[in-house]
Order: C-alpha cells, then sequence, then structure tokens
C-alpha cells in the first residue's frame, strides 16, 4: 500500500505552508485564508485524494466529530444555555454536538438514543437521568463514551456534572428562616430524578436541623402546569397555615405563583417563594423570582470537557463534578408578617 | 473509486427533477411521467451506468430515518415548541430529529448542516433562513429534501411555513391606534431575516395608511440584550414623544421594558409595548404582555409534514404555507393618556 498522502505533500504542491492548507480545508478556518487559495488547495488535496485528518489526530475516536446530547425537555430554559455551554467547548475543537429532546419519554429517550448511536457520533452527553438505567449500563460495559450531566443515574459509572443541590437547598431555607418563616412546603419534582431525591432530602434534613416545620408536596413532572396543579389541590383542601414554598426548580415556582394568585394569596405578602436554577426569565416574572443559580453554561462546558477527555484517557476513573450554586434574592420573598 | 452516480445526477443531464428520475425508473409508477421522458431518462440512467436502489423505491432518502433540525437560537422560547411540533409528527412515523442550533453564526450554521449531511439525514428543517443562502440553493439542486420554517430564504425554492407576520403587524397597530396612540416605534429584528422585513414593512404601510407617526430602530439580533441597547441609545437622546412601541419579537420588547424602567418610565402608563410570537413566559412578565400569537408548535408539524410529503411525491411544486397569527392582549397596552 502506499503512503498516505499528508497535510505537508498538499501544501508543498500548493507552495504554501501547512498552516494554510489546515486553516483552508477546515470549514470553521477558511475564511482567514483569501478564496482563490482555499480554492485551488481544495483542488489539489482533491486530486491527491488527501483526507484532512488534522484535529483527530491522536484522538483515536474521532470518527464522526459528532457529539450526541440528550436532552429531557427542551421547553425547560435551564437547557438552551447548557447546550450553548457544550457547543462553545465543542465546536472550536472541530466537534458537531447534535442534540435530541425526549420529551421527558423514556420510551423516546430509547428511539432517539439508538439513532445518534446508528448516526455514529463519538460519545453521549445526557441530560435526562433516571433511576435504573440498563441502557446506559450497557453502553457502558460496551465502551460508549458519555458523560451525565444535571441529573446522576444511579449505578451508571459515566462521569457527572451537577450543580450543588443540596448547598443550593441549604441556603434557600436558611434565607427563608432568617425571614421570620417557620411553615414550608416543598414543591418536590418527580422522584426518578436524583436532583429531585437530593433536594426533597435536604429539605428534610434542614427543617429539622432548623426545627422548622416542612411539608413535601409531590408533583409529576418539572413543568408550570405539574407545579400549578399540585399546588391548587393542595390549597383547595384547605391546609393548614404555612408562609414559604421552596420549589423544586423555578418551573415548579411559577406554577405556585399561578396557584397563589388564583387562590386569592399574595406572594411575598402571604406566601415567600424560592425556585431553583435562576433560569432566563426569572427575573422578569411578577413578582421577580428569589432562587438559586446554576451555572448550566458553565455545567455544558465541564461535560464536553469531560468526554473529550475520555476519547484521550481512556483509564480514566469515574468523575464527579459539582459546580457551585448561589442564592439569587429578588422579590418573591419577604418577612414573615 | 469513482463515485457512485446517484439519482440527482441522472436527474441533473436529463434536466428533470429528482422525482421524475425515481417515477420513470419504477415500473410501477412510470405511467405518471409522459412517455418520452422515460425513455430519454431511462437511456441516460443505462449510460452513465445507474443501478437504482429498488429497496428504496418510493420512499429514495428513507435511508437513515432521521430528520436534521437546524435552529438559529435555541435561547429564544420559540423554538423549543416549534421543535416539539416537528418531533410529534417524526416520532410516530418512525423518525428522529436531530438538532442543531448555530446561535446565530452562519458559519457556525455552515458546519452544523454539513455534520448532518455527512451523518446522511434524509431531509432538513431550517429555521435559520436568511439572504443570499447560496448552499441551500446548491442543496436543492442537488436533490438535498428540506423545508424552510419561521423564516424564508429569498430565492431558495424549498417549502416553507411562516407565521402570517404582516397580519400579525397590522393587527398589533390597530389595536394601539384604536387606545388613541399617533406615535410609534417599531423595535426592528436585523434586516438579514425575511421576518424582520416583513414586519418593518408593513409597520411603515399600516403608519402611512392610518396617518400615525412611525419610526423604525433597528436592533442587532433578536435578543432581549440587543432591545434594551438599541432602545437605551434611542432614549438617551432625548427623542420626540412617542407612547407606543411595536417590537419585533418579545425578546426585543423585553428589552424595552428594561430600557424603559432604567429610564423612569411605566408601561404601560407612559408607554404601550406590544411583543410578536407569544413565547412561552409572555404572560408571566411585568407587566404581562400584549403580542401576536405565532402557532409554533404547528409550524413545526406542518414542516415536518411538507418534508416528509417530499419523500412521497417528488415532483410536488414549491409550497408556501402561512399560518394565521391572533392579537394576544394583556396589560403592556393601555389607553393613550
Amino acid at each position: 500500500m502506499r503512503n498516505r498522502v499528508t497535510l505537508a505533500d498538499v501544501a508543498k504542491i500548493a507552495g504554501v505552508n501547512p498552516g494554510t492548507v489546515s486553516r483552508s480545508l477546515n470549514p470553521q478556518t477558511e475564511n482567514q485564508v483569501n478564496k482563490e487559495t482555499v480554492r485551488k488547495i481544495r483542488k489539489i488535496a482533491k486530486e491527491l485524494g488527501y483526507t484532512p485528518n488534522t484535529v483527530a489526530r491522536g484522538l483515536r475516536t474521532r470518527k464522526s466529530l459528532t457529539i450526541g446530547v440528550v436532552i429531557p425537555d427542551l421547553t425547560n430554559p435551564i437547557f438552551p444555555p447548557l447546550v450553548r455551554g457544550v457547543d462553545s467547548y465543542l465546536l472550536p475543537r472541530g466537534y458537531s454536538a447534535l442534540i435530541v429532546n425526549s420529551d421527558g419519554n423514556v420510551d423516546t429517550e430509547l428511539v432517539l438514543i439508538n439513532s445518534l448511536m446508528e448516526r455514529q457520533v463519538d460519545g453521549l452527553i445526557i441530560a435526562t437521568g433516571h433511576g435504573g438505567d440498563e441502557m446506559l449500563k450497557d453502553f457502558h460495559t460496551r465502551g460508549v463514551y458519555a458523560v451525565m450531566v444535571n441529573r446522576e443515574s444511579p449505578g451508571v459509572p459515566y462521569p457527572t456534572v451537577t450543580g450543588d443541590d443540596g448547598a443550593g437547598i441549604s441556603a434557600a431555607i436558611e434565607h427563608l428562616a432568617a425571614l421570620g418563616h417557620t411553615e414550608y412546603i416543598h414543591l418536590a419534582g418527580p422522584s426518578d430524578s436524583s436532583t429531585s431525591k437530593i433536594r426533597a432530602h435536604t429539605f428534610t434534613i434542614e427543617c429539622k436541623r432548623l426545627g422548622l416545620n416542612g411539608k413535601i408536596i409531590k408533583t409529576t413532572a418539572y413543568s408550570i402546569e405539574a407545579g400549578q396543579t399540585a399546588m391548587d389541590k393542595f390549597l383547595d383542601h384547605k391546609p393548614s397555615p404555612f408562609t414559604a414554598i421552596v420549589a423544586g426548580n423555578d418551573l415548579l415556582a411559577l406554577g405556585a405563583y399561578h396557584s397563589l394568585r388564583t387562590h386569592g394569596l399574595n406572594c411575598p405578602d402571604d406566601v415567600s417563594v424560592i425556585g431553583f436554577n435562576n433560569m432566563p426569565f426569572t427575573n422578569d416574572f411578577q413578582p421577580p423570582m428569589t432562587t438559586v443559580n446554576v451555572p448550566h453554561f458553565d455545567m455544558g462546558v465541564e461535560a464536553a470537557r469531560l468526554l473529550l477527555s475520555q476519547f484521550e484517557d481512556e483509564e480514566s476513573a469515574p468523575v464527579k463534578v459539582t459546580l457551585p450554586v448561589s442564592l439569587i434574592i429578588r422579590e418573591s420573598t419577604a418577612l414573615k408578617k
């Protein structure tokens, strides 16, 4: 078999330096070279049968230069910034993110992940973590590269990147306790997600630690509708008094806003509400929402970084990255009257 | 090894579209094409050594069962519902949507579309339409299946699905005129998008028709920041009085909210503001936003339907579907004082 044509060969024949060839053959950088030169170099590369492999060098799995990103619900505004974080790391490194949206449906998720695998993505970034994920365990055994992001998947030995859910709930409760609140509701997300479990668990622990009364209301999804429905049902039964709601996320908190309003309760005069995530638009709500900031963009960056590092160092131990969160105090929380 | 001759090659040389070739070479459908054309196409196919792929016949592109969806900005909340609409049509039909996010960058868009094509998607749904799209014209010539959605791309002969931008702006201005407003600002989106052009054009026409004073302020992007920056710049120069803002979309309108607030102006007491799209969360803003509802979910369904129908009936003429819009009156518009 004859020697493979190299970048240097193309450069030599074109009478330019190898950097110019490299830039000319990369769609992301070709605009740095004048069009006539790009055309000439492409022609020569084609005639010689040169296949650029520039970025891929040394990374054995860089076959398709695409990464599958599996999102549970694109309409939750936390995910687009996460995707942008992933993109911001992948694109300059020659990778494209192919995003799929499972819409919270496990069967759909399976179909979509299979589609991605058939399209031969080099790895997966999975934001749909849930309990009993046999498929992911199987992927791990088969050597598929992946990173879990935002939610963990118990028993799945992939690296994970999450926010510090426990610290966020603690900060929320301490803020409300300092405002004098003693009777709390936790509007909890669906219990099959790791974020829901950690947040609810921390709520219980912290209420006990600070001597507060805490009650957990379960919802069926991380959505405005689910938050509103659960709160409506609770308020319709004339519950014992409470003055603070710690919501599992911002969408549930917004659902609580709606429910309080239809029940003639004012936020924050009657009830203080805290969200979780600091998703886009929370500052524009009526009232602007006190919430826990989770760095979703950074989470995406970190997930992409961990995935690509697996391509280089396959032996790396399962990593668990927890990103710091912080309380953002706005106008949905106030002193207990 | 030389490239395999494709159906598109035969079509190009015969001067017909790929659908005609497909039908001419299929005994079951050749009677749908006139005999002279069938004879000519068979001759060309034979000369070029084209072998029709029998399994694929009729549904020539059903190879990967994946569709690429190209989104300009996932952080704009209008796009997730559009993607859900696409999914709702594709998934029950065995297709998966692979979504890419260009982040408003034309170079990135090129890279991502190439990634999708390399992953051999069966067709594209493109929401990133802009002027001078030579790549899409080239795709069309090569027989790539695609549908444009939300934005048109002038000169690109693909089917398009858009909202009725003109009717939306007319309804907005008529509503404000009925409230007594006579001095208007149009906070216009970037001028390389068809939606911006139609909305700005209709604004000018309607102001003239109704005897109103209208001024157009251009922005650099469909974002909160771009809307706020443009309005700040305008208000800093102590403009002649105005009492109504017709924004190019809801994000620009939200930027206007921010700018008015920092300039000590109240919405709607001092200035009425109308958005465009009725994106998620507009009802939760402070004040709840009057806006034009655009059916983005339906838009996604319709785009997916039109794309899949191309696989079956390749001859279909370029279709232009305009979906009806409606004004949603909330609390950001009020009687002129």
